[in-house]
């Protein structure tokens, strides 16, 4: 039910003109790189599993949906429909890349046959998932490309968008390279780390902020990082040094400071020397408060002293781009038992012109590049690859790059159902996040560069570009045939 | 569960340090109306009181919290304190805006009160709710202001943060202005009106539009807004005529055409004039893409001749600021039996200093201004309003505005939880809905403007000002005290 109402009314009108057993191929795709970067990392397979999985309709469904009326006052749906889809079982082909792929712009990375009005019924779920968790797990991504070696709690959930806006995006930050979330419902569902200590206010209920963290140091000595920060910072990291000495003199051990405001670069510069003149060299110092990448990075170029980042709302909210905008196009039909047909949605636009066929995404590894992933080629399985290992960019049919014929390479879809029936699970979040970690060491540091960086090859195969072409020429000569009546007189818009 | 870990660890320092009884008051506040905007619709309580109601932790939950280990691999909590937690029986008092309410930037708009612990606990998660829902609830009004009668489908579920994120900004929407929406499942459970019609997909799976139309038409003769821009718009909108005109025969109706691409301003008006001319008038012109306030204001400004809108990415993720950053501060605290002691929390940033007390907001209304809403009044319950009704600006205490003495007023919070028992039941949307637009329209249109409003006037209460000033001096005293030892030779910020 997780759908829109007109995946409801078209399942109704194939199903009322007898299209229904129409099978169909959809793919997903996203147009750009988030945050005009040079990757993304494809998120939300998992869960998606999960939700496929449980694919019906409820008695109680089938009576809200019984209730909808049209604009004549008439139910909207008839029973044998109703009674249709109670009984549908869900027998679609699944195939979708690896949870935490490195994927790109303009290349297939799910796509779902079957019957059409599974695969229409399934369309809306499936892109909220991939396209908000492929958001954050890129964010995460960049975010710990920036912070380089150093961990990054999670902190999102207050400022998410919704709790399981919150769930989702703890997990996907997770395998998108973050090191533990404060979100304790993420820790128990998904067996992510957890992380937190104590806010202002547990300071603010004290007569005093000496009087609030040797409290805290009774309770939890060997889980001591002092919120510095609710009325001095650096009169804070005193008081915090004070209760460390008295953990030391006790045999504990003074874990850190958290810095929540103010210049971070300054005052962690000056907590660093604080902490050290007073023997606690070790003690890390975590910093939050309105973190991304690019404030990570300026705050490392400016020799900021933070050992641990803390980053929130910019993370769980993907907030400079908080939509991926992530399609789901037609490319297929076919009546059962005939050979299916390709179909493309044309635009003025030549990147919102979408692909034919049933496509998947091939990855080529070349020697030629000391090991570096060479590029990747989109093609369709039911027009086979012509010859050489040539692509052709898209949006330039002049740009070309070919690959050796020997080149090793990797079909990035991979079987998820099969008729309906689940036939791979993904692995473990740790298992998925040090894949993802082996693959981004293989492709080349200007990709993954944060500012400008540099654009990785994707293009159509040439049998597929050829096929395209052809059906944008066939589809184009009927338009032009519909020739505009445009009153005189009249401006029209300078339409190609 | 959906709370971040240090409510926990923060907790157990309290059971640890026998401080658990104390009891507290905690306020929730935004700092800036979103969006540039001159206002905010405070949306969430009906989901909060849900959440609320089912406050308690499950024996899996404190399995999962015992599993749980420190910086030095011990248990993080001992199984007192998880006795403890389970036993945890709600019993604050919780003090709400009602659902829908026109509120502004640094005034309360929530209010709990109770034992610290469980106050804490709630804090991450009523955030969660009340930020986002409050976010595109006035993001919903902002878009409603803007298309003026015209109704607004909300589209969001594709794009939205989470399925939660989508169904929650589905409620928040139609709250705030939305007519209906797409997403099915909202419509289930909240009862809000569905809209949807067909996909681009359902013309590409025919062999041409014209028999995509016809087979729809069949389908569903009195629900037919077509899609026409798959190929070609205008072209589109001729075979929608030339199907309607199929329809008319029959005796039903062409409800109208829906763009979603290109220059909505030229092909609106160009639709109209063949719907027009075809004898349509009546047909109705729905368009989306990317839309948002913004952009339906500068289309109404072209006269595009658009009747519906449909409005999903920009609005279900707040594209443009995609999360409020309400904040939840402590303002007072007692052991039980004892009288309350205000607290505030200090920062370089006169924003950022919290408000002291047990907040509340009082609304005057004034017969000088026409009836329009005159001002609000923050003020607490522990502090007797001084005299005369005068407000102070929180940002420049030189400025100040005073209402009469027999102005009418309400108090904004009202009692939702009362000792963890619920006294307050949330209306109906539809009614919630017309309550806003009733309040929206006793603001002046200034305050409602979308660039550059007024700035409508919130402020302290005389008394409350006093208290706050007082407290802020007693503790920037302590801390002028502690000189701070920087090295000689080194820069200092230059902080106050």
């Amino acid at each position: 039910m997780l759908t829109d109402l007109y995946q409801l009314t078209m399942a109704y009108g194939y199903w009322r003109s007898g299209t229904h057993d129409k099978e169909a191929v959809f793919y997903m795709s996203f147009r750009h790189n988030p945050f005009h970067g040079g990757f993304a990392v494809a998120c939300g397979l998992t869960h998606l599993i999960d939700y496929i999985r449980h694919f019906h309709f409820e008695q109680s469904d089938i009576e809200y949906l019984a209730s909808l009326t049209g604009e004549d006052g008439k139910p909207l749906f008839d029973k044998e429909f109703l009674d249709y889809l109670s009984n549908i079982e869900f027998s679609c082909d699944i195939h979708c890349v690896a949870e935490g792929t490195v994927v790109f712009a303009n290349e297939p990375i799910v796509r779902v046959s079957g019957p059409i009005v599974q695969c229409q019924l399934l369309e809306t779920l499936l892109l909220n998932i991939m396209n908000f968790q492929t958001l954050i797990a890129t964010k995460a991504a960049r975010v710990a490309i920036a912070a380089g070696d150093r961990p990054i709690v999670e902190f999102g959930l207050r400022r998410a968008q919704g709790t399981d806006g919150a769930l989702a995006a703890s997990w996907a930050a997770y395998i998108g390279g973050c090191t533990a979330t404060s979100n304790v419902l993420a820790g128990k569902i998904f067996g992510i780390p957890v992380k937190g200590t104590h806010a202002h206010s547990w300071v603010m209920s004290f007569n005093s902020e000496l009087e609030a963290f040797e409290a805290y140091a009774q309770a939890m000595p060997n889980n001591c990082i002092f919120l510095v920060d609710t009325y001095d910072t650096l009169g804070g990291v005193k008081n915090a040094i004070q209760v460390g000495r008295q953990l030391k003199d006790k045999g504990h051990h003074l874990t850190g400071v958290r810095l929540d405001s103010g210049d971070l670069a300054y005052l962690s510069i000056e907590a660093r020397k604080l902490l050290d003149q007073a023997g606690f060299n070790d003690a890390v110092i975590l910093a939050s408060n309105d973190l991304d990448e690019n404030v990570i990075q300026s705050l490392n170029d400016q020799n900021a002293r933070i050992d641990v980042w803390g980053v929130g709302t910019k993370l769980a909210t993907a907030y400079d781009q908080p939509a991926l905008g992530g399609v789901y196009k037609l490319s297929a039909i076919r009546r059962p038992g005939e050979s299916w047909q390709p179909r493309l949605k044309l635009s003025e636009q030549a990147i919102k012109i979408s692909n034919p066929g049933i496509l998947q995404t091939r990855r080529f590894y070349s020697k030629k590049t000391d090991g570096f992933v060479a590029g990747d080629m989109v093609f369709s399985e039911d027009c086979p690859p012509e010859g050489t290992n040539v692509i052709i960019d898209p949006m330039d049919f002049t740009r070309r790059k070919s690959f050796t014929a020997d080149a090793p390479f990797i079909d990035l879809l991979v079987p998820i159902f099969i008729g309906g029936k689940q036939v791979y699970r993904t692995p473990p979040a740790i298992e998925i996040k040090k894949g993802l970690s082996e693959q981004l060491s293989r492709f080349h540091p200007t990709i993954k560069r944060l500012l400008n960086p540099h654009e990785y090859p994707v293009g159509l195969e040439q049998g597929l570009h050829k096929l395209k072409t052809q059906l944008i020429l066939e589809n184009r000569r009927v338009e032009s045939e519909q020739e505009l009546n445009t009153p005189q007189g009249q401006w029209t818009t300078g339409q190609w």
